[in-house]
Parts: structure tokens; sequence; C-alpha cells
């Protein structure tokens, strides 16, 4: 039995236009020979109005109830498409998470797949030729509605190839194709024709929207070849996979950068065992992630300490880091909100030097004042003053040649 | 464990200010030593918005989707006032049809109950203090979502409360009870304190309202106490239960009327064996509901035959008939859609004559021309012209002495 599972965001079922393209696409699939599986998210908006009825409900709406209400917008989803698919005389029939059963953990609102029964979807697949699957919900063991988090339907869809043995899982969006860098800011930014998992989990994380980011972890980790692609073209996209030696040519696959970055500074800091802990201990209890973290080298037996964190978290974390610094005695808490980073990703960093020393030299030669810097295997991270960061995103994708197509 | 059932249709859930009304009546279930079992309807438009969905979606929708469209509504109400509940701090939680479960046949779109899982809730109630549970869904053995068809939810609250072991069955709605007949038309109605089963089936049949037929003849078979009442007041309702002697001594518990009338006769039909067959065969076969039937006697070999359908259907019964006049040799069809039948109904007629009598008497007094004559055990109806509809309710009602209380 050949499989195709392929998945549909929000946009793509908006509304009968948009899923009679998406029917095409499945009729085509078909056409091809494949049994199908076609994973929906709720139609646009639904969830959010969804979760607006919730907080007018309640202050605190109870999780696993919130779970059953938000679950419905799939539900609507997967109900119309299968009507469509019935009236072109397709053998189809919708699937509810726990009608498959994909069972998670009862971590309501953000649970984790632990089980998939693929003995009873590949019978069904015996039974009809489109499985229609409502996305980002699954059940507990004892049959309770449970939802992914959001980006959750990208992680139904590979999770539904990977049980089904690794077959290939088409993400079908709105773009068509992870881009080199951001076209809007970039026009020489080009579409890649296969990305490693690895280089998408680091631009995922940088807030690139094409994947969520715990469907790149499933699909690494159970080796299922995504490909991304747009409902509204015929283009290939870009298929995101292992790396190969044609990646590892390539020093940098992309670059990306976050603009939600505010930056923190605790100033003459006592360099004594468990400072960081104390420092970073309270932000973590309350729920605030710190993004990039430098300490400078201890002067005198004083050091600074500067990190970055979500914009949206800068008031919570200085009322904490005011706190912190009385306690640890730094001198003085300050912050700058006008700064953004940009990353240069890509696992051929991984066999080659100089790669970070490039990136420096190049925004330094254009007047670009460098604030900070992290890297990893496969990423360098500069964090730069806001104002910058169309520029030394444009420097970047030039200075590593990412408008060649090389593949 | 001492469990008491209420259900609170669609104008009872139909936003937040509702829905708090709604938890008072609860909460005073609890207050009062109940574990309770609450059955909620799809918020007021909701059924029809997605049913408007399914008919913009397909010409012919797929009846198995369209239950997994439409079940959504009461999955919405449920996971709201669960939410209200356990802000309130109650132990609640939702169920779904398919959570109970609440086993139904295969038929989509109008299903019927076979199985609840008694031992299932009861261990439920064990943990929870109240279940709050969808109403007007089921699902089949093998797990497909179905719905019990309009006014299914009454049927859910009745069956759960007959498959608990006949506990008392409170229906919320926007009246406070069951009526001698229809106040808007005769201003000496009277709320009844109690009905019998029998009674409320006619009543249900004749378009009152107030029960769907189905629950009442679910509440009859497993004889589980009904109790109609107001969820925007204090008002104890009226209890449809089995009859009692007090009923008994009443010739008449109420006046019905249906303006959904059209009459059609066949005149000059051959008086000969299976002639009725073939004028209602071909109707059966359409669809088509046929009322009230008279025939007279036979003169000459033949014979007039008059029946009632409802006026949606006329039309398409006018064809058929000419068709069947032809084939049987009547003289010709004529029809008149300015009809309407009145009923009297009574479980007390069982043991009195003459209230046929009594009732032809008082009609002809005033005037009113007799059409056509129908009667049961417990009721006797009368098609009259539709513009003595109003004048022979009230007429009626006064007869039989309705404005009296003697309960």
């Amino acid at each position: 039995m050949k499989i195709l599972v392929q998945k549909f965001g929000g946009t793509s079922v908006a509304n009968l236009e948009c899923m009679k393209k998406v029917r095409e696409k499945v009729l085509a699939g078909l056409a091809r020979g494949n049994k199908m599986v076609v994973v929906l998210s709720a139609r646009s908006g639904e969830t959010n109005r969804l979760l607006a009825l919730a907080d007018e409900w309640s202050n605190t709406p109870d999780k696993a109830e919130c779970d059953v209400l938000v679950s419905t917008g799939e539900q609507v989803s997967i109900a119309l498409f299968t009507m469509l698919l019935k009236d072109a005389g397709v053998r189809a029939r919708s699937l509810l998470g726990w009608q498959i059963p994909m069972t998670t953990d009862d971590d309501y609102g953000r649970a984790r797949i632990t089980d998939i029964d693929s003995a009873k979807l590949r019978a069904a697949l015996e039974e009809y030729d489109v499985l229609v699957v409502a996305g980002f919900q699954g059940c507990t063991e004892d049959g309770r509605i449970t939802t992914l988090g959001r980006g959750g339907s990208d992680t139904s869809a590979v999770a539904l190839a990977a049980a089904l043995g690794s077959v290939e899982c088409e993400i079908y969006t709105d773009v068509d194709g992870v881009y080199t860098t951001d076209p809007n800011i970039c026009s020489t930014a080009r579409k890649m024709d296969r990305v490693a998992y690895e280089e998408m989990l680091e631009m995922a994380s940088m807030g690139a929207k094409v994947l969520h980011i715990r469907s790149v972890e499933f699909a690494k980790k159970y080796k299922v070849p995504v490909r991304v692609r747009s409902t509204f073209t015929d283009d290939p996209g870009t298929l995101v996979t292992q790396e190969d030696s044609s990646m590892e040519a390539l020093l940098v696959s992309g670059i990306a950068y976050d603009k939600d970055q505010a930056r923190v500074t605790l100033h003459e800091v006592p360099d004594v065992p468990g400072i960081a802990a104390a420092v970073f201990g309270p932000l973590s209890e309350k729920g605030v992630l710190v993004d990039m973290i430098v300490q400078n080298t201890s002067l005198d037996g004083h050091t600074d300490i500067t990190f970055t964190v979500s914009r949206k978290d800068l008031n919570q974390t200085l009322a904490i880091m005011d706190e912190v610094a009385r306690k640890i005695g730094a001198s003085e808490v300050v912050h700058d909100v006008n700064v953004a980073k940009v990353s240069a990703i890509g696992v051929g960093m991984r066999n080659h030097s100089g790669v970070a020393a490039r990136a420096f030299a190049a925004l330094t030669q254009e007047g670009i004042n460098i604030l900070m810097i992290s890297t990893s295997e496969i990423k360098i991270t500069i964090l730069i003053q806001e104002k910058y960061v169309e520029l030394a995103v444009r420097i970047l994708h030039d200075t590593f040649g990412l408008d060649w197509d090389i593949n």
C-alpha cells in the first residue's frame, strides 16, 4: 500500500473555494496511486474565536474543557471537507483524534503524542481511499480530548507519517517553500529545494513560521521526509530531510532574524559561585524564557551579566531583576528594547572554520555594531541594533552566496 | 446516591448571562443533596449555522459527516458551561456522546438510542458532582458520531434518567410549563400541574413545542417522571407522569390546534377492494404523511375519500392524486388550504361517553361548521375552516372547564 500524508493549514480550508483547491491536491494524490491521509487544521480564525469565547466565559478557563472547546474547530473542517470528497465520489471518512486513536499525555493545551494505532489506520485505509484526520487533537488513554498546542496540526501530520512507516508528508501552506531568508526584506532570497532537519529546527526556533518546531523534531526523530509546499501553486516546494553531502558543501543555508528581543544587563555582579542560578532561577520560576546569555570575564571579583528575553516579558523581567540585584549586590539593571538578532544557519559549519569571522567582518565593514554573540554547532547568532536588521540580513545573505542556486 | 437530571435548551445556554442562570439552577440542585447530570443543547442558532454550512458545501451533504459537523454545537456548550461550574469550585466534567458512551443505531441524523453505559455513568458520579452531557448526540457501536434529530436533547435527558433508574428529569425551557391550550389565543389558558404521558404525546403530535415527541415516548416507556419548567423563574412547572385518578376526573386536559393542514378530496371513487391502498400507497412512497382520513359510505358503488396533509406537501400530493384519479377512475380531485384542526385531549375520555357530542354541540352552536372528524381513545379531532380556529379553541376550553384548577 502506497500512502501519502498531506496536511493543510487554516488558510487552505478557510472557505469553500479554498477547500475545492485542497480537493484538487487530494484527487491528484489519488490519481498517482496513493492511499491518502489528509490532516486539516481549523478554518482560519476559528481557533481564535473559540479561545475568545473561553476567555469571555472564565478568567482561568479549565484547560481540559478548553481542549474540548477548541477541538471543535478541526472537527468542523474535516466534516465539511469529507462532504466535498464524497460529492466527488471518493471513498472517504473523517477521523477525530479519539477515533484513530491518537493517544497523548494529559498535558491539556500542549499534549504530547505517546502512541498512534497504526494497525487500525491501515485497516481503515483498506476500506477507504482517503482518511480525513482532525489535526491538533488527540485523546488521553482514558478517553479525554487533548490538543497539541499551536501549530500542532503539523505535528499530527508528521506523527501519522511516522506511524505509517516514514511515508512522505506534504505540509501545504500559503507559501511555496522554505526560503534562504525572508523575501520581504531580501530580494535575492531563494527557495531551497532541500533543507536539513537541524537547519529547519534552528530556523523554526528563530520564528520562521513555515513549520512548527515540534513537527520538525518529530520528523527528525522518525526520519519522515517532509515537503513544504503551497496549496495554491504546483511548485514542488522544499524537502526537509536528513542532511547529505550537497548540503554540507554549503557553509550557510539560511539567514533568520528575530525582532522580538529585549536586552537586560546587570552591572557589577559579585562573581561568586551560584550567581547564574540566583539570576536565572527566579525568571524560570515565572515562566520567562531567556534567549541569549553573555557573562563577561571577571574583573576585580565583579562581572556583568547580559541576557535577552521576549519583549512581552520585559516588564516582568525588570521587576524580578530589581529584586535580584538587591539580593546579590549588583550595582544596577539597565535594558534596551531597540535590539534584534540575526542568525546564519548551516550544517556546513560543522566542517568549516572561519564562518563566524566572515560574518563579523562583513557586518563591521558596513558599520553595524555587534552587541552580543552566541554560537552553536550549526548556527551563529548576533545581536545588533534593531534598525540594522534588514541591512544585516542582506549583507549576510550576500556574504554567504545564498542567491546562487548550487543544488 | 440521589441523582437529578436537568436539561437546558438552546435559549437557556445562548450566552454567558443565560448560562449563569443555568448555573444557579444546577447549584440549587447540588445544595439539595443531589448528584447531577446536566444535559445541554447547542447554543441557539448554532445548529442552524452549522447546517447552513453543510448546505453551502454540498447539495446532498453526507449524513454521517453532517452529524460530525452539527455535534460540535453541543460540544461547545458543555465545554463552556463546565468552565463556569469549575470557576464556582464544582467538581464537574463534560461528557460527549461517545465518552458516556450513549450507543445508537447508525441512522445518521435521526439515530435511536440502543444502550447507555449506566455503570460507567455511576462511576463518574462517584468522582464528580456534576456531569455535563452533550445532548442530541450519540455514537454507533463502532465509534462513529450520530445525532438524534431535532429536539433530540430532550430524548438524551430522558434516556439518561431512565438508564440511571427512573430518576426525575427536569426539562428547562423558556416557558414555565404545559398549558391547557395556547395562552396566546386563549386568555384563560392555565398551566397544568400534572399531565399524563399519553396526553403529552397527543399534544406533542399536534405541534405543541414544549417536549419532543420521542422524549415523551421514552419517558412513558421507562416511567421517567419529567418536569417541564422555566430556566428564568422558580415556578415548579408541569410534571409529565403516569395517569392517576385526579387526571381521570377531568374529561379533557387540554386543547391543541394545528393550522398546517390542507384538505384533499377525491370524488366518485369506485368502491372496490384495494382502493385505499391505491390512493395512499403512492403518497407513502414519496414520504408524504397523511393526517386525517375520512371515507364516506358507498352510494351506487361510488364513494368520496377525503384526507389532510401538511401544506408544504400539498403540491406534490395534488400531482400524485391527479395520476391516481385517472388510474382508479375518480371523477375529480378538489382541495382546500383554508382549513385547520382542533383537538380535545384527555385520558378521562376513556371512562366517559358523550365528550365528542358536547364538543360538536358547542362548536355548532357558535356557527362553526365541522368539516371532518377523527377520534381516538383519548382525543377528538375536528377539522374546521381556518378562520374559526382561535374561536373554536376558546369555546372548547370553556366547554370543558379548563380554566378551573381542580388539581
